[in-house]
């Protein structure tokens, strides 16, 4: 199996639109095919992302807007160099729950700073790395708030922000769609989650051709 | 009195050259005048940047190079938008201890990153703000070493370095002091303190005119 090539795959979207469900199927069907995947998410996923974490979504007082983009650059370089890119060196399947495309929806857009600054910033922190294929799970964004509503008890940061944040969060994503059509794959989801499931499997599928 | 300029300056150099006794020797020269002082360090020096000074120099186990950089970078934004801005406006003088030479010569250098990306990052953090004058206090590193082993118990991560590694910082350190002979004072931090203080004290007697 380390002769296989590895395989870079993010999942983008605001929250409630079904990332993690959406991992988890991908996750069980690629797993069934003999493959090795690795799961993991941003930010997090690495100890020292962990407290970047802590930091960014859940401490109270003010950060200064380029703090935060900078303290997620750092966690996403961490976590590329000590997580990502050796699972691709092992020929492994990376399943990621947001990356740069996050930064620079939520910090670039959402928090006015320039989306080309982010963007690089983002690039700069992984070496370059960008994802083969990015499933964009597009949603509106009351729907996927009422979602939130029935599931959390608790609202981090960013899921705190307004309404109008959202939306325009939600634009820039799929601005970025737009801007590179070849990586991403855009989906309704509003569509039934198996629905969804086959139409990611048949891209991967043609991804590991 | 908030109808006078701010002033920031920095103190660089490595350790156990004795920055923070000249800091504290300029603040009490400066207070007798009358103006307000604002004594400051980097990293450090705000509470969100006490939780990433923790990250960084007292963390045990490997953290990524470009991740260190970015998590000064982080600390550096937040530091300037919250506490050295807000003080300049007021008209007050910031003595700040390591600011973003340190970055340069210790993350560009020091740890092998592109040096002028390292001074990009942090610009791009501070937006742009650089010292009126930066004391840089040169001492041959064995010296500076002797000199922390009295004083310390304990080593942080950086402290812990090896002499080439430092031997290295200093190279780097007179070398940005020779691009911008301007903004850079270079003392010998092996000559008595009470001369040195003389020095720094003229330097910035004509920057107050």
């Amino acid at each position: 199996m380390s002769t296989r090539p590895g395989l870079f795959l993010t999942f983008e979207g605001g929250d409630g639109t079904g990332k993690s469900t959406q991992a988890a199927l991908l996750e069980q069907w690629l797993v069934a095919q003999g493959r090795t995947v690795v799961r993991t998410r941003e930010p997090g996923g690495t100890d020292v992302g962990d407290e970047i974490r802590e930091i960014v979504l859940h401490r109270r007082g003010h950060i200064a807007p380029r703090a935060e983009a900078l303290l997620y650059a750092a966690d996403r370089a961490h976590h590329v160099a000590t997580v990502v890119r050796p699972a691709l060196a092992r020929g492994e399947i990376v399943l990621q729950d947001r990356y740069l495309d996050s930064s620079v929806a939520y910090q670039g857009v959402g928090r006015e700073l320039d989306a080309a600054e982010v963007r690089e910033l983002s690039l700069w922190a992984a070496e370059g790395l960008l994802p083969a294929m990015t499933v964009l799970l597009d949603l509106d964004v009351a729907i996927g708030r009422s979602r939130l509503d029935e599931s959390r008890t608790r609202y981090d940061r960013l899921e705190a922000e307004a309404a109008e944040f959202h939306s325009r969060v939600r634009e820039a994503y799929l601005s970025l769609a737009a801007d590179e059509p070849d990586r991403f794959l855009v989906l309704d989801a509003s569509r039934p989650i198996d629905e969804l499931a086959l139409v990611i499997r048949g891209r991967v599928s043609a991804l590991l051709q």
